[in-house]
This record gives C-alpha cells, structure tokens and sequence, in this order.
C-alpha cells in the first residue's frame, strides 16, 4: 500500500511521519517511511540544485524537469521495491505535489505536467493522499518562523494561494483516493485525524 | 540562424567547433559558440550529477529527465536570446542527442521522448543539424585513447550502434534539416567539409 501526504508550505506534513509511523508499527505494520528524494544518491544531487537560494535564474520548466528526474529515480529505487515487499510506503509529498506547484502554481499547461509526471513515475499512483490543508497566511507564517526557509518558500503569496486552490480541485478530481485532514487546529488534534484516516484505509484494503 | 552539430562517441565534433567559429567570423558573421549546459550554472550543476562515474544506479528515465532540465534552462538562459539578438549560435550536440541516445540508444518509447524534448525545448527546433557519421567502433577507439572518457561512453557497442543508426534514421525523417559529413577521413577533410555545409546553408537563409 502506497500512502503520500500533501500540503501547502507550514502544513506541518514532516513533523507527522515520525509519530504517524510509531502507530502503525506498533499495529504490526511494517512501514516505510520516505520522501522524494527518498535517500537516493542521485536524487540528494539533484535536491541540492533545486533548493540552492544561489538558483534564482531557474525556469520553471527546468525546475519542473528536476522534480521528474528525482522521482523517477525515487520510484524505481525506493517505492516499487518495497511496495513488491509487501511494505506500506508513507511518502512526504509525492507526484501531486508537481501537479500543484508547477502546474497550478505556475500555471503551465496542466496537460503537459501531467504527462511528465506519469512519464516520471511510470504510471504509478498513491493508493491513499492526504491534504493537510491550511490557510496560507497561517503556512508561510509557520515557516518563515522556523528555519527551513529555502528557495520555494520566496514565491509570492499568490503563487501559494494557487498551490493550495490546486490541492482543492485535485480533491474533487479523485475523491476516492483524497482525504483532507484540517490542519490549522492543534497537532495533537491533527496527528489523531491522521492516524484515524490512515488506519481505517489500510482496515479496508 | 541556430546550428548544431551532432554524432555518435568519438566523432570528433568539439575538436572543429573553434576553427568553424573563426572561419565564420573572419567571414563577417557574428557567431555564438555553445553546447549543452552552454555556460548555464543550473545545467552545469546538471551536469556533473549526468556524468558523474559514482551514479551508476541511474535509471534511464532518470537520465533523460536531467538531459532534459539542463536543455529547458539553456533554451531560454542562452540560445533564446542570442537568436534574438541575431546571432548565429553553434551548438555543440542539442535535442536530436536525446532521440538518439534515450529514444533510440535505450530504446525507450520515441514518441514519449519527443514529447519530453518538445517541452524541454519550448519548440525550438535547428535551422540546420550536421551530422558527423562515424564507424561506432572508430569513434569508441578514438575515445577511449583520449582522456574524456565518460559514465556515457561505458555502455556496451551495440548501444552505441543503435544510437548511429538512429542518428541515420532521423535524418531521413528531415532531410532538408540534416546534412551528413563523414566524419572517418582525416581531420581536415571533415572541416573542409564542414566549413563548406555550414556557409552554403547560412548564404541560402
């Protein structure tokens, strides 16, 4: 079973995994928790170009391309082998993120990015995403607060706004695959709705 | 005016792109020498994790991705503008490269890897494409007694045949772009040759 959380900036997404994958283990799960680059040389590479500050000339196709190339890496490294283990994949974001920041972000042709992305992952998608969304005022306050600020977060408000309505509509696309989980509330509250929607999914399948 | 020079390992196109840049500008013309990064500081950074001999693991759409993400940033960083500013710009290898190398060479699917190179490139396609043709087990001699000897050039010969006849293959596709030099006489016959195709071309546009 293939699980990825999504959200805007600040959604508090990473500060999940840890405690998300303590729950399930002590369920019996076996779970493999990742994210892209998912610790493949390769993709680390990459990452570094992506998030230096140093490349702010990048267009935004380049970045889109950047994104794809690590992925595609990450999923015949990472994900496809442990899916064949029989090993639930919990990925901190995943192909939707790309639909959400340079398609609807950027605003390219949202025909053209999905085409990528499936060239990228080889058709493969999440059984289960969950949008952790928040307000983006509330997000970018979150991590301009913290010290994870890197080149992604220097886009304007607008751009995020995108991001986040992108999210949205990718949840009335696929609302079998999508649940959203409110996460301007409390992490407590958070972390508890997440366990819930996670459990009950694995339950059913 | 937009040139390339393509053609499989070793033949021996980099070694003649300075002495065709002085011919052309003793002949008047302004002409903008490049290849794939072409100076970009994104695409160099690309291009070390490309040809680095430690990533072996690299998956073949992985490959094509990154080739991809440095050509999008060399499109609109370097041959966009100097085009606009009427400049001849001579590139050493450009999109027909991944045709060749990913779509015939690896043998993934040619329409997939067409479509990845129209995105990359925005659509900007050579006025004129040479094609240095070469005997694949002369060109690998010629490589491997030199010292540029790279994660590319150690695939097997049969990859590197498919990539020759690929290169034969789209010339016939587009013949009125493609003109083939044979690049297995000596040295001076080929710049002669080349010097030749490249000014007849320029004078008819």
């Amino acid at each position: 079973m293939f699980i990825t959380l999504e959200g805007p900036e600040g959604s508090g997404k990473t500060s999940h995994v840890p405690y998300l994958v303590e729950t399930l283990r002590e369920k019996g799960y076996t779970v493999f928790p990742t994210r892209e680059p998912g610790g493949t040389s390769i993709g680390e590479q990459v990452r570094e170009v992506l998030h230096s500050l140093k490349n702010t000339e990048m267009h935004p196709r380049t970045e889109t391309l950047l994104y794809q190339a690590a992925r595609a890496q990450f999923v015949e490294q990472v994900v496809r082998p442990r899916l064949a283990l029989g090993e639930i994949v919990l990925s901190d974001r995943y192909a939707d993120s790309t639909i959400a920041y340079q398609g609807y972000g950027h605003q390219q042709d949202l025909e053209q990015v999905r085409a990528l992305v499936k060239y990228a992952t080889g058709g493969l998608v999440p059984d289960l995403t969950v949008l952790l969304d928040v307000d983006v005022e509330v997000g970018i306050g979150r991590k301009t607060k913290s010290k994870e600020w890197n080149r992604m977060d220097a886009y304007t408000l607008e751009f995020h706004q995108r991001v986040r309505a992108g999210y949205l509509e990718m949840v009335k696309q696929e609302p079998k695959r999508w649940v959203v989980v409110e996460a301007g509330k409390g992490w407590q509250d958070v972390q508890e709705k997440l366990r819930e929607t996670i459990i009950n999914r694995i339950i059913k399948a």
